[in-house]
């Protein structure tokens, strides 16, 4: 996308010191403002850099005088910073809406239909008798099932799966490379050692503003639905097995792993790295550090928890402190024992 | 894929208590039924449910008495709990071999072939001299390089990417995005400090029955072959490097990481997150718990291990419980040291 | 591709005792040899299988006199393990760079150029904007999405995804289901416990002989850039969060995370499971053992770290070696109490 100074300047209602018909096509910091960027000057500390910028254009308040002569383009307007905040919700918002349409070649069987406003990315995927509804975003290589929902707003960018009869809520992202809806790992041990496939033939259902990270995975229920529910995030390569179900508004960051049939309560933070094992539930406003292994349900609420096995982070760290120095301890029992 | 009370009743031995042109699409639980599912009642805890049920039918045993008003359609089955786990296995198995046919776009080179009954899903690649036997399932967007083998009624499924030279046995299954063959990370240091890259020229076998998870990497062997026996299973974002060998039978859950030149035995289980140290072997039916490092060989078979470096189950919870007071410990050791 | 045995004595300086007309296609372990595949013999320890394998020819060295007949044809250099070496290396060289042209069906917008050499493999998607320089290969499959711009002789790999604005530089190689770009996790906590997504929209910069591998994930800036310097290299499923950089000639191993805005120094090795914490600094020349756990900055370069919070790795050895027996250390100090 790019703009003119002059759509800038009318957005925010301010205007442009120089040509308006110049045409920026991104948001720089100052200190890294390269030609076609605008940037804002808001904090004094920065002053410096206006006069050296290669931005385009940077968005100024109405009181400031410069004192050194600069080659960039201003826009006054109130509040500088609020300016900008403004533009970049503006410009995250259209970059993520603005397309429309079908690119060719493209692939939805014609039993599946898309509400207005939608996009098709070329060489996306989309099975049968599926039901996209407004604004719903597909980019190019996505890939859909058969039988999916996909509620209004919500956006699967490039590269992402979405296995068979999954159920996706209204202004959910599922980023690039995610899979939503692969088999559950499940296998009933034989006699002979070998390993039998339980069908796994539930689904997923992500409820409205969940977010799911580049390449993490999402099994579907054996039986049943793998739950997320209403503005949970999940970050990155995280795994989160069948049957689980995540509560609302909790935020579980990169490469942590929740293991099969697992409640996670509501409004939970939970770090990076963590392992949470199966068949157990945690409560509402757990705090997980990173690397942190959950074993066991954890069955009051707002607790914050660290370590190899899970404790309270403080008594983590006392612990920790002695055990960097355990070989001393034990010398010191030692010495004891002589005496003794 | 969709059948009729009928047509279910017929597989079954049993018998429609009413419309038999009814369609049904899904197994459900039957507290969970909604139309165009159904269901079965084995556990009379759960009769309550088939008074409120939504779903479509219901399969019930023969000699199974109602005692309320109910909406569903009954089928009558001898064991209701056999009847329903017969469907569910024919309902999974329908769904995974029913795929027949070419989708397009899609892109096959002239110099590959593919067996009766075969299926590739619009967007997938098939690169040069590619052999893919019998009932080979090729979804949505799976890549398949050059020269690569694909024994009969294995699965490819969407976005999974199999590189040039990889042999895949019969029956085996490849979950979406997952990659194999890629190149091994193998880099020799310079005496400038940077890295020079080692050829990886190798190739990956799944032998029959091997499953592999959503987004887990097997990569190549630098020459030779990196080898996943027989009947293995691999979890999600599971990571094998270079020349790894897993033996038969052994199940890996997800986001587990084996280094290089790593030969793990047969009948092991390895729980999620577990890191395996390069250069090494892991004996027969061992079990290494989630998160579990292993940093040299383990020689004795049927182990269980534990800890951030492993060491025995049992062991490692002692020494845990110790150390979730360590600094109490820590104090009665300065308490003894002033009375001596 | 194949060669002649002639066109590789040719390329070798060597002779062909036996047919130059026979073709091979692959390099093989003497031990593993088929028909179809060229090995070499340098140390005598490995003899005996040149009795024995199935290799279409073997590099020998002038001075070999072999004692037994064999079935193999002989191609005699100065140097057999100096031959096979500069083989594997035009051989791995030759098989990236060797493809050139367009595959259909794929998709490349209008306003996007490639340079000479190039090649776009079928189902490939290169967006508005882009700039391909000489030499560059998109495998089949892959996403390049709008105002990317990718250096001389740079490798995308099938189905890897190169998001919006990412600038990568000359020799770098984004193995396959890598995402270099996705939005970074970042999100506004608001009153009512919700979280409001915050937009990110700088980029990735992949400088000179970067190496990524199969489903890594680098997320782009909030604002300005993700940098992974010259000669980085990033192993299989590593985590790169928003606003990191990573200095030159590091190595980072499979499955580490590295939180936002931390900055990792230059040749640092970084073994696999490793997790960093957010906006730290690690000092140049650092190794990080596996699944080592970085929560503070470091400050002293040339440091070995360990642990699941890192301290001296011979320092946790001693200290994990009385975690060990911890029970006993406690038993005794329990012995020293009741003799007090």
């Amino acid at each position: 996308m790019q703009f003119s100074l002059g759509q800038i300047a009318a957005i925010l209602g301010g205007t442009v010191e120089g040509d308006p018909n110049q045409l920026v096509y991104r948001l720089d910091k100052i200190q890294e403002g390269k030609s076609g960027g605008i940037s804002f000057l808001a904090n004094e500390k920065y002053e410096p850099y206006l006069y050296e910028t290669n931005s385009t254009a940077v968005i100024i308040s109405e009181g400031f005088t410069p004192n050194k002569p600069f080659k960039t383009t201003l826009i006054r307007v109130k509040d500088a910073y609020l300016g900008f905040t403004t533009l970049l919700e503006a410009y995250a918002q259209l970059s993520k809406t603005s397309l429309v349409g079908v690119e060719q070649p493209s692939y939805m069987h014609e039993s599946s239909t898309m509400g207005v406003n939608g996009y098709r990315g070329a060489l996306s995927y989309i099975g049968k008798n599926c039901q996209l509804e407004d604004d719903v975003k597909v980019h190019g290589q996505a890939y859909i099932g058969d039988r999916v929902k996909i509620g209004k707003g919500s956006i699967i960018h490039p590269g992402a799966k979405i296995c068979s009869d999954t159920v996706i809520g209204n202004y959910c992202e599922v980023h690039p490379g995610a899979v939503i809806g692969s088999d559950g790992f499940g296998f009933a041990p034989q006699a002979d050692g070998t390993y039998k496939t339980i069908p796994q033939i539930g689904n997923v259902i992500l409820e409205d503003h969940v977010s799911v990270g580049a390449n993490a995975t999402i099994d579907c229920a054996t039986m049943g639905s793998t739950i997320i529910k209403k503005g949970a995030k999940i970050d990155n390569l995280v795994q989160i097995a069948h049957n689980v179900i995540i509560g609302e508004n909790t935020v579980i960051a990169a490469q942590t792993g929740i293991s099969g049939s697992t409640e996670i309560g509501k409004n939970c933070v939970i770090a990076g790295k963590a392992g949470i094992a199966g068949h157990i539930k945690v409560a509402d406003n757990t705090t997980i550090g990173g690397n942190t292994g959950i074993s066991k349900s954890i069955k009051t609420s707002g607790q914050t928890l660290f370590g190899f096995i899970a404790m309270d982070l403080k008594e983590f760290l006392k612990s920790y402190a002695v055990f960097k120095n355990l070989d001393q301890l034990q010398q010191r029992v030692q010495q004891l024992e002589k005496k003794g």
